[in-house]
């Protein structure tokens, strides 16, 4: 049964990497979900909005899928960009979206774990006075709702970038949410802090750019599969860049039938891959 | 109220028209479902596979806010490429997601049309013989369902380039199939056929190419408004391909903030556009 793992969080949990700066991931082992259904994963996986991109799920899944070559991971994309804390309240819509999507899953995966990200729309107006009782509230009803109360809930740290240009400005109080996340990680239980230190920004200042995606993902699997906190950038992180390998036959299918159906090849070209792929 | 419309079926209700063909719609009265809430429009709509692009449901959007200037507009994602019509059934993954979707969007919206394209998975193999049967069934039940007995529901025709070239040569039973589909329009009631004579496709033989879908879509809304069956080309479609119009404030700051998070323009560049959207 695929091994699946929740997206929650905000824009930078959807993704907002630039796609051209990294190169992709295929991996037929890689499922996301859509329309309730498993389908094999591109990014952007969480497409919340136009601008949706690389994500730290895609390298997270990777590694995850590396170390587990017989098994099959599936990703439930429910982030929304922009959403503050109070938009996750157990009774507003994303939370319950995203427990419907869950519940979908579950018909045909086994939830192993919560991937969060969010809090730079709660980095402002002191609103991290009220963050911790408020992701309790959050969390424990989404374990309980699930019947998740074990899993991992993995969440990562805000970028040291914000709080200083474009639309990361308003975000001064990202150190206080960054205790909040930290201390919430360190008194709950089966739950890790991943830091984000040393990853950088879009230039929009706000957006955690491509290649800190894949790393952060990196660090997000080491939490998960050490149980341990991450509170410092990674020797081996670099690797998640690094993605080259050699493609299965159904890879390779995927790539091609991508490649007509987006008008990058002529069907003659397509015929002509496809015989390649298809040879004995 | 939001009035929103249902999109179901398969890859071209979907749609695969290449996005730099045509010119983007940006309209603020039109949102699309995200997340189980309303965001403003951007193609694509309905992200089933990376290869989504534009489709039918863009160009009725912007037909139908053109028609009450006054009143907003929603699409409810659905559709999933390639399904077929048992793919589709009441019990099936697909049907009991498109009914959540259509939940979350009641909280805030009034259905008031159906958009349904479907029939390339189901031309061969003599699969028409059952189409209407399984049709019927499903049609009944979404109503049922979701309390939409009397709705319009507006059926395409598949396109006269099937069963020739790329993907689209096993769908070679389509004339079948469209002779379902009209022949459920007209003994159905609220039911209306749109053809899709004179449409274009890809490369790849099957997806309806993105002019097309724009005239798709006007013709779409004709059989809406109309409340009848739209048997040809119409005159006044090459006027869907003709967007242009004078940006709202909402809308032209919708824009700069894409271009910044896609990374097309500097912080810099976008100030300095926001500072012209600001002026008096």
């Amino acid at each position: 049964m695929i091994k699946s793992f929740l997206m929650l969080g905000q824009s930078n949990m959807a993704g907002r990497g630039f796609l051209h700066e990294v190169d992709p991931i295929y991996n037929e082992k890689i499922k996301m979900l859509r329309n309730g259904q498993w389908q094999m994963m591109t990014e952007p996986i969480n497409y919340d909005r136009p601008v949706s991109g690389v994500s730290l799920a895609a390298s997270f899944a990777d590694a995850w899928s590396n170390a587990h070559p017989d098994e099959v991971i599936g990703l439930i994309p429910c982030a929304e960009g922009g959403s503050s804390l109070d938009d996750w309240q157990p009774e507003g819509i994303l939370f319950q979206h995203a427990l419907s999507e869950a519940r979908f899953a579950m018909r045909s995966s086994q939830i192993c774990g919560i991937l969060w990200h969010q809090g730079e729309s709660d980095s402002y107006r002191s609103l991290h006075e009220t963050y911790y009782a408020k992701l309790t509230a959050i969390m424990s009803t989404l374990r309980h709702e699930l019947n998740l109360e074990k899993i991992p809930l993995i969440i990562g740290g805000l970028g040291d970038f914000l709080g200083k240009t474009g639309f990361g400005q308003q975000a001064t109080e990202y150190p206080q949410i960054n205790e909040q996340l930290q201390r919430f990680a360190h008194e709950q239980q089966h739950c890790y802090f991943v830091t984000a230190a040393g990853l950088t920004a879009n230039p929009d200042g706000i957006h955690i750019d491509a290649a800190s995606q894949r790393k952060f993902g990196y660090r997000y699997f080491q939490a998960f599969s050490t149980m341990s906190h991450i509170m410092e950038p990674l020797a081996g992180e670099e690797q998640s860049l690094n993605v080259e390998r050699a493609y299965s036959k159904n890879e390779q299918i995927y790539i091609h039938s991508l490649e007509l159906a987006s008008g990058k090849i002529t069907y003659a070209q397509f015929e002509a891959r496809m015989a390649k792929v298809m040879q004995p």
